[in-house]
């Protein structure tokens, strides 16, 4: 069916939409494939869907290829099983929750665990029913506290969300595995250059997982790679601990004088001309220890104040501190808990008033005192001497001070090594596109999935877990295939294959124009047709440019003379070109 | 690709669902297309997305035929545009509510008339741009009070929705005509037989409205038609006026002997032993009046009491009250209300209390008396005379007693008339299964849709609404398509062309099964194949007749010799056909 600009439900606008931040939300509302409803909802118009409907077709050719069977899930679900996992709370404000006429508490799905669980544990009995792989496209809800990135990161959004059930973990690496290349497949398919990294689980539990990012620096995540083929997310990153130091012969801690070192630099500063080192090495900021009080809330826990040591070159990464306390809500300290702990001097805290008493002091705050792992036995620090405008040097850990553990809190640099032994990492930003994930048996324990296994015995099956947001992919397409005129789609998901404009007053435009569309149509080539009598060739070029189909065919000045223009959208290039050649250049 | 049960994502099961009390909510779920996520919300298994989709298509193609654009809207939208329209309040307990984390007011959509109304808006400014039609196929919500029929009415269920936008009432003609042409393609292709009647708009508003129903004993809707053609929904049919009467030389009005009427039966006995009429016809209870007493309440508006007059032997039909009085409820007056109006004499109300008085009354309730459209001038009518135990007969409409307005709430019979001169009524049973309304302007004006005229005027926009409830049609299709054993699905939307079931232990039974499948799914036939090894053969006949594939070749004992049986499950035959002639039987 060819499709008329004449008869199409379309309007570009010359204008940004009010509230568009990103590029993609600007041209995708620009060139007319959809128009907000509400902050962070959509509508769709004809060519949004289409181009919606074609990426959705991708992922489902590859999920079906790995095995996977396509169901549906509702968006409105009960509350009970998120009860059951912990979700409907740990959720929080991002949970859509709403009653029925009964009273009865239901939520907009934001992700589907509980109910793929819940089918699977009604259909399954035996581990002969396993590997078994099930995946949906569905459009999920997420009430995100500021939604102004459009389709980057919506209220309503659609996923392919996939899980597999196994019952053993060797059956779950090989579904994530298989999964893993499906979405290597399918981003491959779609153009979309990806890293894979090691990314923390997050919230939803579980041991292995990995997001697939976009490498681009408008990208909202910071991830790490080594030129030795390391890649994890920030939040991922592991700090490798270095050798241990020996002890012995190290100097005797000392106190600093009083008010010189108001600050890192002037500590430091002070250090260099007052007691340089034997060794002839210059203090630096990374010979000191900043101790940072954090306030650490587990889900319905009671909040705990920790203090943790981190070289003083580096600051708290508040993300990385996240994933340091799995469950917890990590914030500053606030000044209400500093009071309540009075041993802690603000400013010039250090070890030994929590962990193992040293240097004398008296009193303990009883708090947790956690190291970063650089902070090895051997290690020799500048640090708070826990009384006011006071430092002390030469305090080594190990022998001086211990901690009741360890925290990898601290920001990551470029330069600092990857934990594989693969070489330097460097820093760089990315997109998240994909994310897999080893779920385990968080959510069958919960929801009591159990398959009899080889010996008659029950088993709680293990799960993985599988995303791809669907509409935030084409948000991301449209950020990257665009120039200052308008999108450009990648062939793959193009609304049409080719633009036709057919151009200026001459008759003979039409004449020539109808046949080849026509042509084009018959041999499977979507054709989007400007047909539009009374419109000037401007504003069908602006159009054409802005709409994105990869290949614009213009039927103008020269078609009497059997001449049309190919554009070559992505390519940048406007050909001459006999009609007769057209259809041999679309691939007819 | 070749769908094995080997490694298929169903369970079928023996036993019916506890909550099922309808015969598609059994069969879908006994046989693995649907599953309960909550009572009216399901989660859909392969089999059950492979015929929806098969449906979906059927409606788009022929949206698409008939001009629509698609488009897809959200579930979640936000109030404002509702709150304009009414329906926010107007929905009541039907629509589900809910607040968003910033305290907005958001609701899940039962239809989309404003959120397109809007769109368009949006889009169009010039009669130029009309006339347009779009739709969508989309999950909607409405909060049931007892979703207990599985698909045929869930909380949570998939429609198409289409809407039409139109300068002029003639545009909105043609575009009304257009739909209802496809929609009769639609039901033509889905092979369900339909009546089309004529509808009340009831809360959508507008002029023309019209139901597609499928006449059937099970229907949850009556409807009526006569044998010229005429046919309407029983709410919308409309009681003909009979000519008047003369009024002259009629008797007087008579008061009968208290005591002896208790009921309409006594009544007309007496009439007949005591008062037998000069024509010699006999006295019948459609000789007298009911008086109805009803409390009528608009939308956000005052408690109205009404009497209403209808022949003796006619009851109340409450859902045509609702029609009569369009955008009240409507319920029967209350003891309490029937104190407040002491005039009102239960179970003797006659006319002259309200209305004009007659018989020498005194004193009038002030309430409106309206009349059943039979009570036509020179009728004349047994009654209550206001007064207790006391009827008064020989009451002739026009001379004795006048009325407010007529109100047409009477029940509908076998043998009234048709409206249209087409000769006497019969009622009958029907299911919905789709419904075109004339919106007219309604929509438009609420939400301020105007375009340029051809003389530059802003005109309001004419709309139109037209709805296929998809999962209701899969499960009407159930309801009609099975027999004892299972499903029998129409081949238009059966989830495979062909189920192939191979049986028996013999290894030649999967050598001369594999080739056939293959050689079909090479063919583009959808196989489902039954190659699981261990399970009976009584198993796997019952799991076939169960699914409902129209077709099923079985490949079992007479494999060897070359011969399979073909069972056509609509027909109820089983032949022995030769393997080599399986392919041409199946269509290739």
């Amino acid at each position: 069916m060819i499709t008329r600009l004449s008869n199409y439900f379309l309007k570009t606008l010359r204008e940004d939409p009010a509230d568009a931040e990103v590029m993609s939300h600007k041209l995708l509302v620009r060139a007319g494939y959809i128009r907000r409803q509400a902050p962070g909802v959509f509508g769709w118009m004809p060519l949004g869907l289409k181009v919606k409907g074609k990426l959705e077709q991708i992922i489902r050719e590859e999920m079906l290829a790995a095995g996977a069977h396509e169901v549906h899930f509702p968006g409105l679900l009960p509350r009970e099983p998120y009860e059951a996992t912990g979700r409907w709370e740990e959720y929080g404000d991002a949970l859509f929750r709403l009653k029925d006429r009964h009273g009865a508490d239901y939520l907009l799905a934001p992700t589907h665990e509980e109910a793929f669980t819940l089918m699977v544990k009604d259909i399954v009995t035996s581990y002969k029913d396993l590997p078994l792989a099930l995946f949906q496209i569905q459009d999920k809800y997420r009430d995100e506290a500021r939604p102004r990135a459009g389709l980057l990161r919506g209220r309503e959004f659609t996923m392919k969300d996939a899980y597999t059930f196994d019952a053993t973990d060797a059956g779950l690496d090989a579904a994530y595995q298989k999964q893993r290349d499906a979405y290597e497949r399918i981003f491959t398919r779609l153009g979309l250059e990806y890293v894979i990294v090691s990314a923390d689980a997050g919230a939803m539990g579980g041991s292995r997982s990995e997001e697939f990012l976009l490498p681009t620096p408008i990208g909202e995540d910071t991830f790490v790679r080594s030129a030795g083929g390391y890649a994890a997310n920030v939040e991922a990153y592991v700090t490798p601990a270095p050798e241990a130091l020996p002890i012995e012969d190290q100097p005797a801690p000392a106190e600093l004088d009083p008010a010189v070192t108001p600050t890192i630099e002037t500590l430091v500063d002070h250090l260099n001309s007052e007691m340089p080192r034997e060794d002839g090495r210059t203090w630096t900021a990374a010979d000191t220890l900043k101790n940072i009080v954090l306030a650490v809330t587990p889900v319905g826990g009671e909040r705990e104040i920790v203090v943790v040591a981190i070289p003083g070159d580096r600051d708290v990464d508040m993300k990385r501190a996240e994933v340091a306390f799995p469950g917890c809500e990590v914030e500053p300290a606030t000044a209400a808990d500093l009071e309540k702990n009075p041993l802690l001097v603000r400013g010039y805290i250090g070890p030994g008033i929590a962990g193992a008493a040293v240097l004398g002091l008296e009193g303990s705050t009883g708090l947790r005192y956690l190291l970063d792992p650089r902070i090895v036995p051997g290690t020799s620090w500048v640090t708070g001497a826990n009384k006011e405008l006071t430092h002390v040097a030469n305090l080594v850990a190990g022998r001086d001070f211990a901690g009741d553990g360890t925290a990898d809190i601290a920001n990551v640099r470029d330069g600092d090594p990857a934990p594989d032994g693969s070489g330097p990492i460097e820093t760089a930003r990315g997109m998240e596109i994909g994310h897999v994930f080893q779920l385990g048996r968080k959510y069958a324990e919960a929801l009591g999935l159990k398959v009899l296994d080889e010996n008659g015995k029950l088993v709680t099956v293990t799960m993985g877990s599988y995303g791809i947001g669907v509409t935030r992919i084409m948000a991301i397409l449209a950020e990257l295939h665009h120039d200052d005129r308008g999108l450009i789609w990648p062939a793959a998901v193009a609304p049409f294959n080719v633009h036709v404009v057919a151009t200026g007053k001459d008759p003979v435009v039409y004449e020539v124009a109808e046949p080849l569309v026509a042509q084009l149509d018959a041999a499977g080539i979507e054709v989007l047709f400007d047909d539009r009598p009374k419109v000037s060739p401007g504003v069908k070029f602006g159009d054409a440019e802005l709409l994105g189909v990869p290949r614009v065919v213009v039927v103008g000045r020269d078609a009497a003379e059997g001449f049309v223009e190919v554009w070559d959208r992505a390519a940048g290039t406007k050909d001459r070109v006999a009609i007769a050649d057209v259809p041999a250049l679309l691939g007819v």
